[in-house]
């Protein structure tokens, strides 16, 4: 089946809803975790269900190139390889193309973008077409159009004419999309111009999608205000009865002012990145635990934490396993940073619900910034 | 409480016991899982438990190194610190100083080694008061005697005058020890040689302890026939009513040929390291998930492996997280691998009941040298 929203309640453009999917029906906003490469990495599914993951997003570029499409799709598809039943949403690829492609060096065509491999060098070719045949044989429960990614720098008319190609992307993506258990969802782009914005998200729901994703918000360098701006300018021409997804952004003071702007789906690989480095969120902010502070601290990350890690571990014994450089630290953090992320979406969907989400906005923000960090 | 050793079925000088410890009661002959730095590598206790561990070791040189046995005391011990309620039996530090010390430059005196951190190169003096010191603190269920654990090329001369002050060693640790909730193990030395594994293990008896192992067969370069040798030199002068350990011993069919002269205890790293560098065990020899051949191979590892990785994962998942460097690899490989020893061990208990050890053993060997390697 194709995704449904449901709204439940909204307070001002702050929405609660429920997103019913293949694999269930999961409430919103929610946090997406990032399984780059089928999985969420050093985690397995048991410990994503613990934490309440719903959706969990995958990569369409990284298993393109590993271990290849057609191998996930004889494995039954990206659920029954990586032993998720819950959905799965599947990028175009297009962000990687643009971020992580060998020297950068790529050729932007109307066909499609010519690349080289990150991993080996090799040319590549991934088109819209190409994009939607790979998440088709993944057999993700959302799959993304493919897009142009544009820097942050790039100009009006640069953005300009990148957004209307990204919609004749859109358009041939749709046409060769035909899985009837795969929702697709169309990206609004136009960097931090209203007028871009508009015609992007205008343009792109007239094509007719599942969902809207706003795009172009998590590249290097961009400004937080732009990304509010880029919000702020699409949001008002997107569908009430659809839902709308911010790529790329997990720092939660990020979520909040998405979810105030009107967005239900965030993703971000934030959590278990910072894990790997040894860092943590808490209420007043991100800590790095292999600070010497926390060397005879026996008390967990957090008290008010109902994470496995934070039940069972102390600040002092995960310090150990970082100095020690073993790799159970990262998955103790990453376990903990991404309940994190996601209690904050529950947290936020009850504050909807009591039409107090703006006071728990800033009491939020109050305390995350005390973060000497 | 010490430990203690009751013997339920023997065939021949095959063992099938139960160790009653402070932490319940547990069927030998065991495999135990190394936990160098209180972790078992990228596990957590409650895998452990899964795959049926009893004993864990730990190595008191990495604790005493990082983060020091005053930390984990501080934590309440090695058990609330790494989160782990089953016994845990610590060694006395003496193979890490003899193989892992910086350089391999030592001195050994009568006083103990001198010696330089393999982290940071500082020097530093292990004795075995401060062996024992340590493990107190660390308070493990088991110590060992701090030892001195010969090259395998040391010729008889040197392994005389080394098993007598390893006996001199084991007294005054025993000295200093005086925790009455720690049991503590003698180590018999001696190399290949009948006489003097003989003498090491009649004087170390005399001495007193609540078990007994057999030291200096794990050593770089030593020979399968030397192992066999020093265990069958020194088992007929071990009493039969306390437990006999074979340090640093993983290999199945090493496992099986110590069962057959009568141990009980057996620890190594090989199924969390072997597992990192992507090889598993099968009872067809052992495997490497990486090879080609598994590209598209979605059976487990093994079809009659009831552990969590053989009922939720494919041989072409591993093998494309292998590809990929994906962290989680070697944890579903060390999950795969403790329980592949731990189940052979309760397949041998299984076989000294029916008086069917030899036909198991042999059974096995033939199986498990088909591999093709």
């Amino acid at each position: 089946m194709k995704i449904k929203y449901e709204l439940i309640k909204n307070n001002d453009k702050a929405r609660h809803g429920i997103l019913h999917t293949n694999y269930g029906s999961y409430e919103t906003p929610m946090f997406m975790p990032v399984g780059t490469l089928a999985n969420v990495k050093t985690l397995v599914p048991e410990e994503l269900k613990e934490v309440n993951s719903a959706v969990i997003l995958s990569n369409t570029y990284h298993l393109w190139l590993r271990p290849g499409e057609d191998i996930v799709q004889k494995a039954g598809g990206l659920h029954k390889f990586m032993n998720w039943d819950g959905p799965i949403l599947t990028d175009s690829g297009g962000f990687q193309v643009f971020s992580l492609a060998k020297n950068k060096k790529k050729d932007i065509t109307e066909e499609g973008v010519y690349f080289k491999s990150h991993i080996d060098g090799r040319n590549l070719l991934l088109t819209p077409e190409k994009s939607i045949e790979i998440q088709n044989k993944l057999d993700s429960d959302i799959a993304m159009s493919f897009d142009e990614c544009p820097p942050a720098s790039a100009s009006h008319e640069y953005l300009k004419n990148s957004l209307e190609r990204t919609l004749r992307w859109a358009k041939r993506g749709k046409e060769v999309h035909s899985n009837e258990n795969q929702s697709l969802f169309g990206i609004v782009q136009g960097g931090p111009y209203e007028d871009l914005r508009k015609e992007s998200a205008i343009e792109t729901v007239k094509i007719g999608f599942d969902g809207y994703s706003i795009g172009g918000v998590a590249n290097d360098g961009e400004s937080k205000e732009d990304m509010y701006k880029a919000i702020d300018y699409s949001i008002p021409y997107l569908p009430e009865d659809k839902p709308r997804y911010l790529m790329g952004v997990g720092e939660p003071i990020d979520i909040l002012e998405g979810v105030q702007r009107g967005i239900d789906m965030f993703d971000c690989v934030l959590p278990t990145r910072i894990a790997r480095h040894g860092n943590a969120f808490t209420h007043s902010g991100k800590i790095n635990l292999k600070n010497l502070k926390f060397r005879e601290d026996f008390t967990p990350i957090e008290d008010t934490c109902d994470c496995y890690t934070c039940k069972n571990y102390t600040k002092a014994y995960i310090r150990h396993l970082l100095v020690a450089n073993e790799q159970l630290a990262g998955r103790l953090l990453s376990i903990h940073n991404i309940r994190f992320l996601i209690k904050l979406t529950e947290d936020i969907r009850k504050s909807i619900d009591e039409d107090k989400f703006i006071e728990f906005k800033n009491n939020f923000i109050i305390n995350y910034k005390k973060s000497s960090k």
